[in-house]
């Protein structure tokens, strides 16, 4: 199989999960502005999982131009990776419906997690066989800090869901923000 | 990132918003005429965005085309437009449910406003190291008076919902008209 | 615009409208097979738009085989004619659950119809620098049988929506069939 | 048509498809880890629907590749695949609502029949004037075995749902673990 289809089929499915997820913020009931209110939770969601999606689209892209052949074992990687993305919508409708709830909060963030998780998979079997390159993304720190913060977030959920939420949204800035950026503040801490 | 993915995943995300505004089209109740009465304003609000959408889909083609390199600025700016038009369908139902009361109808023309402004920062990276190109741009007379309308729009919903409706469909029939008639027109009123 | 394009968004449109017309099969209530006959008329339904939107891909592909240059008018006549076709879940949906009543039997002719326009208004457009190729396409038995089929639907719907229904099935007949056959079958009724 | 297009739409509708399946899953009333147990079964039958689509996906493309030209005949072929699989989210969801309910089972299991046999009529079309090609497609223990266990889960639906599920698993790893592997487990049960 082409790498081209991997990244088509992947691509779409990606823009599929982006837009359904707007299906998750309900028409309002009423028309006056308090009725927008319990929509409020949800679009904050929403924001937070288009960014995530948004940020996995990306750096998706990079990881497949590194794809040399595909088999039968990066095509399920991809796939388990697009599984686990393919649960933010639903879990994102359930934290904007009970944004102080405690499990909904921790599910978020697992899910997540997950797809952290197949996303290293999927990077692991496509450098297999390329030790220097193996070596150049095992320095990353976002790929090391965002699991700790994945985590962090869980078992914060259970007792502020609000600091689970935080949690979250740090990781999304640490991979919105380009590097150069951050490395600066970094070191602008560091002094 | 190459331009030729850029374009494929928005046009993917344009498609899916165009379809999927249509599941606010909800199945009338009874099998009369009459029971389609209630999904008359939706459908008019449908035909409205679905127009939006076209000319947003027409016009990015065409803005996407002058990229030289996609760089994370770029694929941001586009995410970000992205996401305004996103939130045209849950918007769209919302005016058509409740087609005269104001914030409905100020919060359609505030997501098309917000849209514009997103298209325009995009443009704005695009075209940032070609001063020729930028000038040109900046002639664009639909691209100044369509956000006066928005402003207008959002303004006059409080007044009367249905001016404000007149607004925007005022923006979309300066877009889906070719300028040379709309120019002649001008000339004919300006004679 | 390249006509690439074109084809890559209406390709997109068509295959979410055929895919998210399943959604207005809803799961049934019960665990019986009971329960499944109220999704019985939605599931025959499904079948005929499912029929005619597949038509409608292979023959707007070879409409648009015969582009030269994409211009904002062809570009409008498309998106009209997906327009129509964006309808068709909606009113499938309807129908499937009234499907002894007048009105949606007529609605979903109405909008067959007013796609099968739409298309015409296309392949007029295409075609008109090219008299030849006019004229071979105006010898085209199916696209004048096919408006006398859907408006007699539309009338007949009033008398009996049954074979109202039974007009749409025979225009889609006569599209999947290939001609020869058809053709020889005229023949053979002729002689 | 060229099978590139063939593809891409293919493609697209196998996207979506697997995309909505998750529409399925609705989200959680209350807040509490009680409040997601009813989604258990529905979220174990999305977790085999996924996995089912992204085997017929895989098999699809190697299919499409042997396509030396596109008539009418594959066109309706695969279309008429993509009809059935288009039905695995609803039943999907019908089997995860009832998933100790006779019907459901069977009727999941029926879908998954129809779609094998609809993938191996486009293959019987696509190989037909090649028989080296036909041949050894013949050979294919896989395809032989998957409508035995298919048939064997409907039978056994009326007896123990779950018996059934078992069959449909068994398919889904018969196909998903690559065939080395198993045919070595196949030899070490027949020493």
């Amino acid at each position: 199989m082409g790498k081209g289809r991997l990244e088509a089929f992947s691509d779409g499915v990606l823009a599929i999960i982006i837009t359904i997820m707007v299906l998750e913020l309900k028409v309002p009931h009423g028309a006056s502005l308090e009725s927008l209110r319990p929509v409020g939770p949800v679009f904050v969601g929403y924001i937070l999982s288009f960014v995530f999606v948004g940020i996995y689209w990306n750096n998706h892209h990079h990881l497949i131009h590194l794809v040399n052949k595909v088999d039968g074992r990066i095509m399920w990687a991809n796939l388990h990776l697009l599984f686990w993305l393919s649960l933010l919508p639903v879990t994102t409708g359930w934290v904007g419906e009970h944004p102080h709830a405690a499990w909904p909060a921790a599910l978020y963030g697992g899910i997540l997690f997950a797809a952290a998780l197949a996303y290293l998979i999927l990077q692991t079997l496509i450098v297999r066989d390329r030790p220097a390159l193996a070596q150049q993304l095992g320095r990353d720190w976002k790929g090391k800090l965002s699991p700790v913060l994945y985590v962090s977030g869980i078992a914060l959920a259970f007792v502020e869901p609000l600091v689970a939420d935080a949690c979250y949204v740090a990781v999304a800035i640490i991979w919105v923000v380009p590097d150069r950026r951050l490395a600066r503040a970094a070191h602008g801490i560091g002094e």
